[in-house]
């Protein structure tokens, strides 16, 4: 029975500017997943460490993910998937969309490659429904593809991969509450004046070029957020102090990693993340809430084979 | 007593995607200005051919940003301004932003580039904001920068200039009807949906990425408007009608340029633009309304010296 062992990382989303279109992956952070041809015509989760979570293919998102590849196949071969989980879920750093991301990247490679990077986002993202309550692609995408991508569109799906400028590093802070990603979503106002829309257009627009012209100005410029992240920060004990802090250690940005709780700080170089992850620590130790703190670089290549 | 003569072009604003952020220069339509050095300590309009157009100072777009500059330098020295021009007012096409922008260009030359031109896009948008209610800066940016420009934030003001993909030719229809730019802003919706507000800026950020990647799908797919077209197209004739013309004879995209009532189309490659013009005539001679027709290819330079 032939079978793949993979790596699936974790992704920020969101990014400040680019809400539910833009996002990236990351280096340090992710799961591990082994994918089997079985001979039971099934697809079945097999295994779970890590973390406690659905055994059910059809309440799994790696299995949802799966069964809607499986089923635009027409296939009666079957897989089961084993998942070590080291992305904690809630966490807001993609531990679903590693997990639908890993299971559709597994399958089509045992398949022989049926299916384009783009197919395979939109069968995540099937995923990615079950856990949020929403299609979103701002995870699955650079989970799959690597680097920074941006949603153009959702409907037709079409992805872009963008530049990584070299510099950037990445510190992430995830505290040990829950929010869940349907509760952020009810929080977020569903009008917003047009001013305010051709602002933050403007600051996606710039972030963009910013990756193209390896602009770290630009980008810091734009790593903005005037949609979304007043009404979810209040979820988030000392997210101001938090902000203000990386920000002051040179920080390009400071924001929600998706819909949090994890924050994250992009930075120009290893020497101001490391300045940055200090200084955030040291701000949040003081509310006694438990934590993990990650460093690391942005993932040029998305999912990879072990 | 010194004098330089330029060309400051007809630009295309908002271009479908990007309103009030993205813009772009022609080639081949635009005014000249003759502006020299004189002896009274004021800055005068001597001279408008072409189009009736207030000649006081204060009155005038030229006037008021060529004031903003000279204000801000605290100079004692006196210009003469003559416009010759050719860009009609009203038509939707950067008429005000190039008398703006020439005017702060020239005056910045003669003065020995005290400023920079990010500051000239500052000075210019005080004319535009005589002309239209509102400072805008999507028409004096690509007048004076050339190619695209991207305000990625007007508070504070930044410009980027992005790449201009070799083969893009532009097709402009301007019915002599008037809109004007006041009227054509208070049809706006001053709220919009979240959702649409994500699905619009996934379209800039697209129309950027392909700029740069020299995608031309990626950019006929993000030439769209949900924001503004629909509310504004229909004070111009014809529209619908033109636009499926345009886009049934290769054209990437087609929308109302500025405010209107011109309407552009951007198309790839010479070819497909001749037989957009075509097309877009064609549709538009049955209204019986009289109107120019411009083919342009997107100018690099923005305003030059003659």
């Amino acid at each position: 029975m032939r079978s793949i062992t993979l790596f699936a990382p974790a992704t920020v989303a969101n990014v400040s500017c680019g809400f539910d279109l833009l996002g990236f992956a990351l280096e340090s952070v992710g799961d591990q997943m082994l994918i089997r041809e079985n001979n039971v015509n099934q697809l079945r989760i097999t295994k779970i460490e890590g973390q406690m979570l659905p055994m059910q293919t059809e309440q799994n998102v790696a299995g949802v993910a799966g069964l809607a590849l499986l089923n635009q196949l027409n296939t009666k071969q079957g897989f089961d998937i084993e998942i070590y989980k080291k992305i904690k879920p809630g966490s807001g750093i993609g531990s679903s969309a590693a997990s639908a991301a890993g299971a559709v990247f597994g399958l089509n490679e045992l398949l022989g490659k049926p299916f384009s990077s783009i197919e395979l986002v939109a069968f995540a993202m099937k995923g990615e429904a079950l856990a949020g309550g929403a299609e979103h692609g701002d995870n699955v995408a650079p989970c799959l593809l690597g680097g920074f991508t941006l949603i153009q569109s959702y409907n037709p799906l079409r992805v872009v991969s963008l530049p990584t400028p070299e510099a950037l590093s990445v510190v992430i802070l995830h505290p040990q509450i829950e929010v869940k990603t349907a509760d952020a979503r009810n929080l977020l106002k569903q009008q917003v004046s047009l001013k305010k829309a051709v602002r933050q257009s403007g600051y996606l627009g710039g972030f963009v070029a910013g990756l193209f012209q390896n602009d770290y100005d630009l980008l810091a410029a734009s790593l903005r957020d005037e949609w979304v992240e007043s009404s979810r920060s209040v979820l988030i004990p000392a997210f101001d102090e938090m902000k203000a802090a990386a920000l002051a250690s040179g920080a390009l940005g400071f924001g929600i990693s998706g819909s949090g709780p994890s924050v994250f700080a992009l930075c120009k170089g290893v020497e101001i993340a490391k300045k940055t992850a200090q200084a955030i620590r040291h701000v949040f130790d003081k509310t006694a809430i438990p934590y993990d703190l990650h460093h690391s670089e942005v993932n040029p290549q998305g999912i990879k084979t072990l």
